[in-house]
């Protein structure tokens, strides 16, 4: 593992934004905080952070998602993890982090070989993030507490599901953001 | 459902190669005597049959899979569900059925609208191709008795839970091929 | 011609943006005047306004262009074009109008067959978005006199040379904004 | 350019197919003996060669080409530059070399960084080729006697006009073979 370096790294940041309804006391909401200290720790070792949400447009034809049309404030990372200038967001238009969008080509002309996921839902945007970053051949690895399904009625197995897939279907690697940090997030 | 007719709709069949061991006694072999009535009655009700096989290249720099490789015969289709000249064969160069294709514009521009998925595996090729499907806007409908998780040593839950994903995060149908029958290939 | 209607019909105004100097006095400032007729047309009619333009991010390690970089005002729409909310707001990543955006997600999944180009230039930007266009099957007309090289040195016969590969190769139309009107943007 | 290696370089041939009519005596045919020469140099460089040929399905609503019909000999190399095994044959599905195909995933994965474009036409695919080559990060070369426009009625300048384009917009090298042999392909 010795070539993974914090350069060649991107933590992409999936749909942690305001019209998801992530505030104190909801559902879910103590990950919040997990995940500030994985944007911490990325700033710490100068990897690239990436937050992408989703953005619908009212021309689009899908009936759901009307908290994130384009022009509201839904759209926005939310406030506990403020962007700063040097983070990337990059909006997708459906579920998977690279749907229609430029994060593939930024990633490739920044030089970038792996691939830290975090955020919502594990068995949704996440899981189909790392499926594309695979077929693009980034290294895929998945911080496991800062990932979650955010839909309240799921069985509690979803997320276990899910991250089952992403270690034996995609070959991913699911780490606590402890040995992340430990092992691909070392401040230089 | 009234607007969902046969000439509208593809018949996706994944990864059932040469190269995946078919063969009879194999693991799952008996699924493939059901996919033979999923293409008899795509036939009968004249909607168009798509097989879509895996290849790699010797340059792809994978270390798996070398069953694949372009020139070989693993990328055949298995003799039982031999071709016929009006099925269009598609492959993909990674996971999903849409991985670096034409599959996604030869849907669009036969004006497909509504895809069946069946083959292999359920929590694999399955899986990100209805996801994909979904994302370029066709109705996904996976036939649950013509896939299967093909690999011998998973737990018996991995094909209900991607089925579940499949259900509840793609909007997807699933349903048995005599119920797919009926609803959406009816002979003409 | 009698289905093309302007519901079904997108004009697409590339790079008129304030980081490309577009001011008066400045070099074919002259076509701004003619451009925001046809955007009156368009809103006359009924057609979605579409505008393109391009952005760069400080990891992509292209040594032009510093001037659409983003969070800078050089991404604007120039003021005499000035979007209003109705208008749809597409960026770039390099030339092509549909350089890894959603572009072709958006005019697909409006419903969008028919596009009509404006801007610039004419060899550049305008040649890639129509060539693109039409391998994803809208049919292709370009605004002859909205659309110029806007580069100072080139030789004039640039515009004609291109506009002639539209015309011959890509299948596309080239009129006048006059007939523009007449035939495609009717009001209703 | 001490950093561009035979090893990191693909070199294209474009549509140089039997459907499209190359014959000893037919319009252009002069073009092939070059073109094999090109081959030729490649091989002895160790560089990859890629023939990229298009493809037309039955259900692809395009009015023409019927020559290029999958399952057709019209999509074959023509038998002057006859494909050994080590190179790599690509069916791009409209105009450009990467339309709706695996050619930039099969360059990406391979480590390619320099794209060397010959065949026909200068003003069709190959100059769409070097635009979406040159949008994804490819230095792009073009062998200026190993391509042509091979449509009999156009008027001479419609070559010239092209390669304009690809030196001024797309910023390419053309060089005469000669100079490709010297530069990009040195026997290794």
């Amino acid at each position: 593992m010795a070539d993974v370096t914090p350069q060649t790294t991107a933590v992409i940041i999936l749909d942690m934004a305001k019209g998801y309804g992530w505030k104190p006391g909801s559902f879910g909401y103590e990950m919040v905080a997990q995940v500030r200290k994985l944007k911490d720790a990325a700033y710490a070792a100068d990897a690239q952070v990436v937050h992408v949400n989703s953005i619908r447009r009212p021309t689009d034809h899908i009936s759901e998602h009307s908290r994130m049309m384009v022009g509201s404030e839904g759209l926005e990372v939310i406030p506990e993890l403020q962007p700063v200038d040097k983070d990337i967001i990059v909006y997708k238009r459906y579920l998977s982090g690279f749907s229609h969008n430029d994060l593939d080509y930024t990633l490739r002309t920044m030089g970038c070989e792996t691939v830290i996921v975090a955020g919502a839902s594990t068995d949704n945007t996440v899981l189909w993030t790392c499926a594309d970053a695979h077929q693009n051949h980034y290294k895929v690895v998945v911080v496991e507490d800062c990932t979650m399904v955010h839909r309240e009625k799921e069985p509690p197995g979803a997320k276990e599901g899910a991250l089952r897939i992403i270690r034996n279907v995609l070959k991913g690697e699911v780490l606590p953001l402890a040995e992340i940090k430990e092992k691909y997030l070392k401040p230089s």
